[in-house]
């Protein structure tokens, strides 16, 4: 049972504070309650937090971590003046210092996400994971040009999910495109393809770890056997290299680092930054 | 043209950097060039990162702000010894005073994202993505049960993304369930969704809106037309009123937003924290 509380407060959804706490959180073997309190957006809801943390102390006996994103200075001095926890203000802790470097106040403008989905970069966001669905799979063509960045790698790689993470965290139109018994015996690249050469990332994956995947979806298939999988890698990366196309294993690798490492090799050109 | 560049330095994918920099920047109204070093994870790579930054330093003119989450101390060292930027340190700032209250040392496990493959959290995640996309848009009822959430609302009321979302971010099985015509009709839920009332959540947005997406879908159609869109917009808020299920407009809000009210009006069990 954990014995002690942290919690992440904002005023707007708390995904900052929650991806940058638990970043810091995973620093340490600790076993902590965790409990979010977004849209911390008003001093009555501020007067509520401190409530809250308060009683978590008093029953854990221990002091609650607090970590917060408050862009709103009267909210964050509720907090701050009323709550046991420990306060990591993660804001001000680096706007103030920010401030003086760049001559600029800042805005005090709440959450990266509360006024974004007016915007054009939300809103090209939203069209690259509707785009990213209708390319998933080499399910459609059309308009495949217009991809920043094309997958490709036999069934179960591992494309889908990256290409969803491209679409989601960068706002890329991802396309994926399978590599199948096909492309094999013809020895080149799927026909639509061709044209599309620098856009081209293709994914690999250990053979058995393969299988494993495979396994779990058609139990005991020749799609699933050792064989199958070890034929198939061998023909892909074979291919690959054949077209001098970049590639990586995601054997071992998250989707956050095989994104990571295909936006450093690829560097597509609709990246926002 | 910016004339200030912000680097995100990390040993792991720089996600963390770059979420938290990226929050703190959106503070100000700065027009910063922002350049990503991850994997930075040796000597030879932090030497290579203080000649970047040192070179942008006078490319510029102006001090570069550099955003690190460094796990390595010795690779710290380099960058914050060598490098003429403004070093916004986000773990040793956090990481340090918490060592103290918790009276743990941190281990220093580089990123949040690189030993997380093979991990129970990550496979379950990516099993969630796949589970969101087998069940987006009433695709399939197997296994609807194990659905965390099921999103319901008529066609481009914003099921998809966030579900996607929900599964990306959360590791939820988030299914999606289109409200059509015929539905309507009937006056009642799809079947398939009876079982499930207390996982159900509504979206529903403006008419006006709607129309506009749907236009851009499929233009001129009798679908996106003002008329049909008030007429299923009216008709689905009063199935869900009716059915006492929960939901929200998502005409202004993000799927961020979306994703969070939606965690907090839930509860659902699966949610890790």
């Amino acid at each position: 049972m954990p014995n002690r509380t942290v919690f992440f407060v904002s005023d707007g959804t708390g995904i900052t504070a929650e991806t940058f706490g638990n970043a810091i959180l995973a620093q340490f073997e600790a076993n902590l309650h965790r409990v979010r309190l977004p849209f911390t957006d008003s001093i009555d809801k501020a007067h509520q937090a401190v409530r809250q943390i308060n009683h978590a102390s008093s029953v854990d006996n221990n002091r609650p971590i607090v970590f917060t994103t408050l862009a709103n200075e009267d909210v964050l001095n509720v907090i701050s003046d009323g709550c046991q926890g420990m306060l990591m203000d993660m804001f001000s802790t680096f706007v103030h210092p920010l401030e003086k470097e760049l001559n600029l106040k800042s805005n005090h403008r709440i959450g990266r996400f509360s006024d974004s989905s007016q915007s054009e970069e939300y809103q090209s966001r939203i069209a690259a994971i509707n785009f990213s669905l209708e390319h998933d799979d080499g399910q459609s063509n059309r308009d495949l040009e217009s991809s920043d960045v094309i997958l490709i790698g036999v069934s179960r790689s591992g494309k889908t999910p990256t290409s969803l993470y491209l679409a989601m965290q960068y706002g890329l139109k991802a396309s994926n495109y399978p590599l199948i018994p096909e492309d094999f015996e013809r020895q080149h690249l799927p026909p639509a393809l061709k044209a599309q050469h620098k856009k081209l990332f293709g994914l690999t994956i250990k053979p058995e770890r393969l299988s494993e995947i495979r396994h779990e979806r058609r139990p005991n298939s020749q799609y699933a056997s050792l064989e199958n999988c070890q034929l198939e890698v061998r023909e892909a990366e074979a291919m690959m290299r054949r077209s001098g196309i970049r590639w990586l294993s995601t054997t071992t690798k998250s989707i956050e680092e095989i994104s990571t490492t295909i936006l450093q090799e690829l560097h597509p050109e609709r990246l926002t930054y």
